[in-house]
């Protein structure tokens, strides 16, 4: 009997412990949840006769030890930084361990040792990252098998809201709040023919790229932070444009863009008396005044807006004039708009979430210039088998029975950038009713040879 | 006889220098001159019978003891984190000590050792910090003196190209580049009216606010990084509007607020293959493309400005648009912008740099609101006693002769707000034709009792 460990029961785990027990029986595994929350482990495993539940603290050396040791792989769904406590331990005990979070420097670190103990380290098997990496590579490799010479790369990714369960402001909380509203901080890079560009955060907003998803209408789209990092990894390093980006519902950015113009995302430094200050006047610290007009005006001549337009309503919407009372203190600007987001923005369980994925790809063969578009929309089913939980948690569990199965004989510190992998991934999740939608095209003229 | 040591002969020891040699006889002292340019310091010392240059590194500890522990009093124009190696010197040898430099958290950890040991640490004795922080005592004294009740603190300071030495950019290097280069980056904070406001840098060079120099026509003021950080020190804890900002000539700010709108200021990355780039595609790397537009009418419509405007032509005159190749490799943005603007703003030896402030100070008085304005305008005289050179330096030196004459008996970690400091130094500084002129009003309507 094989021991499963799945560390972390939280809301994208739901899905990825599902499939493991429902799989237990056939492939003759032992599941153990552990959670800081015993409760909450318990709920996710229920009474199947092969699965456990335990309080379990990553902290706690002795526990670690004990039950990393006595499991032959480990599901982390912890925090990213904390995942290298269960990657030496997995080491030293000659464990498999999977995560959805990206490869950090001190899990690299790791590769020599894993792969000499012969251990699949496999990271990024989730959705974004994860998704996006599995089903850009079983592209690239059909193009390569044809013969074909890939020249631009676009990948969009978006995790939101269906669109029967939207609000005004096109977004609720399907995923960790703080980075939604951090997201894009810093200076987005990328590859655009043949040619590094940069956008800095004050512009990221107002730069947006509209794409559309047949069937779902169109969506806007933000440069990510930086497109350029997985130009090694996919080998792409010829490639004439590289782009990455997250997708949103249509108005979202402009109304984020007001955010950030104001400066009211900003996590670098602390408001001293920001308990009981009103929302009216915290809006107006960092708007400045105009003699003779009134509130709403003063704002939409900051944002060079009409009084009456979409995003001033949005932002009157959210209270931001109003005189309800900030109840954090020394809180930063991010934290405060947190904190009024958290609110308006909050995912009922009757709400449905929704991930978008869209690959742009065009390459050369035979003479002439073909466009690839390939596009995936994932809905949630229920509360539970929401669509993060079934996106992030479907492809680690799936990854996980390959990996116990010995399917996966690419050792160390890992990616699902090899075939080995992505296929049967890829194939498995089309069952789950996780599949893309392909479309080509010839584009316009023909290449010169 | 005393020994006075100068450490570092820059371009703006010359003044402080020449202020020491000048006062060596009477007071009967001896001068010494260290820079890790022999040359330098024995150009700055010449003939003088009482001078003597010396070939100084701070970091040989056997020199550093040798030459502090032979002074009474050391001053320090090192790089401002490099004073604190020559302070625990002058802590260990009972040296007193005088930087123009802002305190750092180092520095202030010295201050219990040095009161312990009656020395005085004086910093912050330059023109900005130190003429500013002196000229707003000495007015804060003066209203206080009077019983009036301070409700409004506005100060204003730029280091500039006098009128006759101007170039159309309004602008030349007479102070470190990297600084003007990354001036502002962070967020602005100022009180107004009694509440915090905040300024992020992509707002800063937009939100300018113009001010009156009689005699030298108008300035634009953008705001300095910290107002708030004085409201202790000046004790203005309770003043309603505490504001602290940089001057510079008028079209100065909206040609820097392009730089920043493109992002051409950041220095938190590098590009990759900076070196060999044209200008023109390291402009275009941040400005995005539009079809059909030439690369002036390109960058005019993302700035939101005429192709003729006077930014525009600015930004051309500064060779951006052309085939000029760039020299550095992997490079920040700001590397290669201080690299473009190095060569087109180069401060001449015939050239005349000029020191320009000014206070804007509201009080209640017998129930009535004043208003007082308080001017200072310096030129520099040739191309060793430069403004900076003047403005920088005499203050410093002064205060060591005052501080070698025991009157200065505040010990410890010090800066220039005590009135023992104060008074006698902005009074021999008008000897030397550094002075404010005043302008008093009262504001419009009488004050409620």
């Amino acid at each position: 009997m094989k021991k499963v460990f799945v560390i972390g029961a939280g809301r994208s785990a739901t899905t990825m412990i599902s499939y493991l027990l429902d799989h237990a029986h056939s492939e003759d595994w032992q599941v153990t949840v552990g959670d800081m929350n015993l409760e909450l482990a318990a709920e996710k495993v229920g009474q199947h006769a092969r699965g456990r539940a335990i309080a379990f603290d990553i902290q706690d050396t002795a526990q670690r030890a004990a039950e990393i040791g006595a499991a032959d792989l480990v599901i982390s769904l912890l925090p990213a930084h904390m995942h290298v406590l269960a990657a030496e331990e997995c080491l030293a005990n000659g464990v498999h361990l999977v995560t959805a979070s990206y490869v950090s420097p001190e899990m690299a670190a790791l590769d020599a040792q894993a792969k000499e103990k012969g251990l699949v380290f496999l990271n990024e098997i989730g959705v974004d990252p994860g998704i996006d990496h599995m089903s850009t590579m079983e592209m690239l490799d059909r193009i390569q098998d044809m013969g074909g010479v890939l020249k631009s790369y676009k990948s969009y990714c978006g995790a939101l809201i269906a669109p029967e369960s939207n609000n005004m402001w096109g977004y609720k909380f399907t995923w960790a709040p703080r980075n939604v509203i951090l997201a894009g901080q810093g200076t987005a890079k990328y590859r655009k023919e043949g040619r590094e560009r940069y956008i800095p955060y004050h512009q990221l907003f107002r730069r947006i790229e509209e794409i559309d998803v047949p069937g779902y209408g169109s969506f806007d789209a933000y440069a990510n932070r930086d497109s350029l990092k997985y130009s090694a990894v996919y080998g792409m390093d010829g490639v004439e444009t590289l782009f990455r980006a997250t997708l949103r519902v249509p108005g979202y950015c402009q109304m984020w863009d007001a955010f950030v113009q104001m400066g009211i995302t900003d996590h670098s430094y602390r408001l001293p008396h920001s308990q009981g200050l009103t929302l009216r006047d915290f809006v107006f610290s960092f708007v400045p005044a105009h003699a003779g007009l009134r509130d709403v005006e003063r704002l939409a001549f900051f944002l060079d807006q009409p009084s009456d337009s979409t995003v001033i309503r949005k932002i009157v919407a959210l209270d931001l004039l109003s005189d309800r009372q900030i109840p954090l203190d020394n809180a930063s600007p991010a934290e405060i708009l947190e904190w009024i987001l958290m609110e308006k923005w909050l995912f009922d369980p009757n709400d449905t979430d929704m991930v978008v994925m869209q690959h742009q790809l065009e390459y050369e063969l035979g003479g002439k210039r073909h466009r690839l578009i390939s596009s995936m929309v994932d809905k949630g089913i229920n509360r539970w088998d929401t669509s993060i939980a079934r996106t992030v948690g479907l492809p680690a569990a799936i990854a996980a029975r390959l990996i116990l199965k010995g399917r996966i004989q690419t050792y160390g510190v890992v990616l699902p950038i090899h075939r080995e992998i992505f296929q049967p991934v890829l194939q498995e999740l089309k069952k789950f009713g996780i599949h893309f939608t392909e479309q080509q095209f010839l584009v316009g003229e023909a290449v010169g040879v």
